[in-house]
């Protein structure tokens, strides 16, 4: 497939910056000529581009994460690829990569393998493992993600109680999957029937939360978890957190991975006083960048890897087909049209 | 002092549930008969009652701390003094004790060393080692707060910087003194010239901000702190707990050690979108009770202790005399009219 080139490159870029929620408009989709790769570097061919919320946070004028992108750049976004040109000495055509490349059908890579934040570092990806598409989720940064906030923060122990928002995201599902083998009790928040049978279903969670529909979150929290909460996996930060936080036991743990009730925001709604709930539960909150994991990100992809074969662990993919869809599935994870990992695919 | 007892004990009692900021009115003062110790108790008369921020929760209509206050209870609060009689096998008249024992002139004891939240757990005072009211303050409970949430959830290291609040308080002025020892450069937050004065003259802080006075707190960070915050030792909380955030260092620490912002206030008012800043910088926040740290308390007292001998700390008391003036001593606490640990002396 690598073989005959098209004459032309096709990339999303930022059209608008966006007020709160992306539109379609804010998005737009030029053409500019194929790369050539010059030496050391190779040209990859997307298979897959991954939609993820935190793409959002460097459309905004200024963001916590670094650079922002001005109108007509690139989104910044991951990809999984093949490489169809090559002038660097340890890729070959044919061999596929992952990486920060980019929403663009093609993109150039030095082979740089710093994975920092946002930076275009490169993953080898060995389709003979499994789908190469796992490698922008349950094997790939989403992965990653769940698995050391989890363990490294969450610290969930047998028969504690362990709150999931977004439950049904990428992350989310297998957040508490992993949860579930550490023997913990796991309640997920998320927004839709299926997503509920899914995660209770198929996946073994305790319990699932509408929490759109639930009339009393807090209620429900308590009927759910009598016990309180031990830890909180936080995907949403806003209201959710903030109920969820007036239930926490006795030194428990929230690990801040995700503030997606924000992300399509324009303003930032103040937060409940917290302080008073976290001094006298005692409670350890802390930030998550996946980042900072990086050098033990195989340690990850061993262990979950090693859950799939022995069906410990299930896992699901949205996906949309055509580069034109790209804009159209971001914003569906904006608003919590995925289950699993939302990705676009590019070639079948 | 002890063989000829007045006939009658002295309580402070809460007259009135305050509103926000107590005001003397809520207090009164009453007597009633000295207790006679049963078999397995003592008598112990109060040489020192203990002025802390954490009394006003407990009168609260609801606490975070577990029971609160009826109208016409004695108030909760530490003392130390001297068993007066005794008809406990442990401890014969003479001995010091030092416990939760309530705002009175007079208490009984059954020895129970239980020291949880607002347990009446008592604990014997040598005052050989130091002056008996340093068992309240540097060697009590917020010497051994002052210990822990510093280098257990602060975690100073040589060359980092650390800032904290309310430090010219009996816990913050003990803080900055172990983070200068641990390496830290320290930046102290008070509100008064005299304050300032002690934190950086006397007691080695590299810089003092008087919070009440200077314009643009976030600024004053930025110059005091141009590498950012590794560590925040919070006894305040609210407005000024959310500027220090904005300025905190990746991976940096915040300790939740109080809230006395708002422990005057009757609303909680919301407070700054925290998450994304928490996250952005990977930061740990952690709620501190000394509680916890109850078993462990003999290694921060003697640290100190050594500490003290070495000359290496040092600590201030503000005391004022006469039992009839503890509310207003506890008044003045709640607007940072100490300097130090504030004590009540009853016995001179």
């Amino acid at each position: 497939m690598s073989s005959r080139l098209p004459n032309m490159n096709r990339k999303v870029v930022m059209a608008n910056r966006p007020v709160g929620l992306p539109k379609l408009s804010d998005f737009a989709i030029v053409e500019a000529p194929i790369p050539e790769p010059k030496n050391g570097e190779m040209l990859v061919r997307a298979h897959y581009l991954s939609a993820d919320p935190l793409q959002r946070y460097r459309m905004d004028a200024v963001s916590g994460y670094g650079k922002v992108l001005a109108e007509g750049d690139v989104l910044k976004g991951r990809l999984v690829g093949e490489v169809v040109q090559s002038r660097h000495p340890d890729y070959k055509v044919g061999d596929f990569v992952e990486g920060m490349l980019g929403w663009q059908e093609y993109a150039i890579s030095d082979g740089s393998t710093k994975r920092a934040e946002y930076a275009p570092g490169i993953a080898r990806v060995d389709p003979k493992i499994a789908p190469i598409s796992t490698s922008l989720g349950i094997l790939g940064f989403p992965g990653v993600t769940a698995y050391f906030a989890l363990l490294e923060i969450c610290k969930p122990k047998a028969g504690e109680t362990v709150v999931i928002s977004s439950a049904a995201g990428a992350v989310g599902s297998l957040a508490g999957q992993i949860a579930k083998i550490m023997g913990a009790r796991v309640v997920g928040l998320t927004s839709t029937q299926d997503k509920l049978d899914w995660i209770t279903g198929e996946l073994g969670f305790d319990v699932g939360i509408n929490y759109r529909t639930t009339p009393d979150l807090l209620a429900a929290l308590k009927q759910a978890a009598p016990n309180k909460i031990d830890a909180h996996f936080d995907n949403v930060g806003g209201d959710i957190s903030d109920t969820i936080l007036q239930h926490m036991a006795w030194h428990s743990r929230i690990a801040l991975v995700g503030n997606m009730s924000r992300s399509d925001k324009t303003d930032r709604p103040p937060r409940m006083e917290y302080q008073q709930y976290l001094m006298s539960s005692r409670v350890l909150m802390q930030g998550f960048i996946v980042y900072d994991y990086e050098d033990r990100a195989d340690e990850a992809r061993r262990a979950i890897a090693g859950w799939l074969r022995e069906g410990k662990i299930k896992y699901r993919e949205t996906v949309v087909d055509g580069f034109e869809n790209a804009p159209a599935a971001f914003i569906s994870v904006m608003t919590g049209g995925n289950i699993g990992k939302q990705l676009v695919r590019l070639v079948k």
